[in-house]
């Protein structure tokens, strides 16, 4: 063989990364972040109970590949049946079925200038065309998503609600009425990564089985688990049957499944975490007016703060922190490129974000 | 939206599944299985070091996307370099990621009738055209397959040695000698999940960066971690890059990553399970000659036991196993069909399937 018979498809494509993990930032750097406030992880971590289970699942045997009884608990604590339930390897890992269901080569696909860069990933790499509509002051627009999915015919819409990257969210109640202008041949995937840390109304209020659209979930924000890879999607069953087809049946590490399901039983961690990332956000906007920074509300676990200057200047900040050893992210696009990103921490972890940022500041300053 | 608008491929498919769970199993008849023997598992587990690994990965935090600890140290293991290494979520999700790389509608593929159901899974998933020929003498037939490949222009032949569900192999230097007449065109996709319990001399004794074959491996099988899916792959830079094009990037578990690092820097236990399987392959072909089976040799974790009889017969005593608590497999193929598969079990497990077999034999004869 003297080249490799890739497809055309797979030929034409980047060998890309949807996110710089900060492992390799640190490899590159030689040493440890001291803060990792970058990827929205969730420090204060998952239930003891579902540390315990995951210790005990019996690593030797293959998870159940239905993931039957975190599927039933699921549709149990959301009042849905479990048909209606798929599980995968984490929202990135069903975001890329539901596009392989959907997108061929040249369909087209709208989300937002901005939105989640892994979804983007997943609609190059099965042949899709993006559609993007800016933002609306710092918010997603469905109502300019949904017009332009009319527009160029879009088989999915992405809308993350709350939204990352900045922080912002609209009442569920909103999106459903907006739902009304989302074209009949157009299917919403609408991302509900953070939806726990969200204001009361902030979830989508229609039935599950709302043909319109698949929701996405995760125990990776609020439930502390992201190196677990545990997602969900609610959807019609019509619908949930098609991942089936393409799914990898045997992709689900086995203690994830039982960490998920004891992290889905201790719903008191889980209210006790929402506290803890609710001061965690009040602090990181303290430091942040502190120093000139302006704290957008959030519904999530991570502050975005507004530089007040370009995309340059906030990138100058981020570098500076990132060199301080405070591992951020910013907005990829502008204007939403003036503002960085910072997840909730501990006290420690912030005390070293309040110690590092006036002089990463001045460091921009001077240019 | 009336009807989803999947894909023509999609839409094409049946909702499928490779192998049905024991877990799906036990929800059927209402029990647990008394020995679990079907899926090729190691009962005897993980290194105890990879266990606690696994226990302190930090959860909260997202896996390293690029698992450069553990390919690093993959590299050191097999004296190759890191870019010749890819790790991805068992060997289930590699095989999905090369087939997404190499086939799209109507390209050929070849492989042999009765392999792997998961592989024949994706190429249908994408919508290759499967080419298959028969096993010789209960083994696979490599000159077969490469004959074949050449006749239909095969994009990939997929190949196990040793193979599953048989148990039988080839030495390495035979399949590379067999390579000369390997298409330059065609692809080898060597699995060799069960190298680490074969004889020396199993493992295809070419470079790690021969541009035909890229070969598979796992922590599922001998390092006993199956439920934590872990996989990878080895083959030349070139083809390892392609997968970055279209892999899930934060797909790994983090806490199955380290697992691995521990499992791997512990050969010590490896030696021990090796030992411990090679045992328990002997009590199997004990209690089945004791029944009046034959059992072929075996280079993997389980046997192949020889009923006898036809594909009826092999069925019946397999169901007499299962309904007697005993989860056991067989290959779905005729001649091969004829067999039963046992996995290697602790005393335990082999004393139950000692205590049932008889009668499942004895129910399988009175039809």
């Amino acid at each position: 063989m003297t080249e490799y018979r890739l497809t055309p498809l797979a030929k034409s494509l980047p060998a890309t990364v949807p996110f710089v993990g900060p492992e390799t930032q640190e490899r590159a750097m030689g040493r440890p972040f001291e803060a990792r406030l970058g990827a929205n992880e969730n420090v204060f971590g998952p239930s003891p109970h579902a540390i315990k289970a995951m210790a005990e699942a019996g690593h030797w045997m293959y998870g159940d590949p239905e993931s039957h009884e975190l599927r039933t608990a699921l549709a149990a604590h959301h009042g849905t049946t479990v048909d209606h339930i798929i599980v995968g390897e984490g929202i990135d890992g069903l975001l890329g079925y539901v596009v392989r269901l959907f997108v061929g080569q040249g369909d087209a696909v709208v989300t937002s200038d901005g939105a989640y860069p892994t979804f983007n990933y997943h609609v190059a790499g099965y042949g899709g065309t993006l559609h993007k509509v800016p933002y609306r002051e710092d918010h997603e627009d469905p109502a300019a998503l949904f017009a332009k999915a009319g527009e160029v015919d879009a088989k999915l819409v992405y809308l993350a609600n709350p939204d990352n990257p900045m922080g912002s969210w609209h009442r569920g109640e909103d999106i459903a009425a907006a739902m009304d202008a989302l074209p009949v041949q157009s299917l919403l995937v609408l991302d509900e990564a953070y939806v726990e840390t969200a204001p009361e109304g902030t979830a989508l209020p229609l039935a599950w089985g709302d043909p319109r659209v698949i929701r996405m979930r995760t125990f990776s924000k609020a439930y502390g688990m992201a190196g677990a890879r545990v997602g969900y999607a609610i959807a019609a069953p019509e619908l949930i049957t098609a991942f089936h087809k393409v799914r990898n049946h045997f992709g689900m590490n086995r203690s994830a499944q039982a960490g998920a399901l004891a992290a889905l039983a201790d719903q008191a961690w889980l209210t006790e975490v929402k506290d803890r990332v609710a001061q965690a956000r009040t602090r990181i906007a303290q430091i942040a007016q502190e120093n000139g920074l302006l704290p957008l509300p959030s519904a999530t676990n991570f502050v975005t703060l507004d530089c007040g200057h370009d995309g340059a200047f906030a990138k100058a900040v981020l570098d500076g922190l990132v060199a301080r050893g405070i591992f951020v992210r910013m907005p990829f696009v502008a204007p939403q490129n003036r503002c960085i990103r910072i997840s909730c921490g501990t006290d420690d972890d912030l005390n070293a974000l309040a110690a590092a940022l006036p002089d990463a500041i001045a460091a921009a300053k001077k240019g």
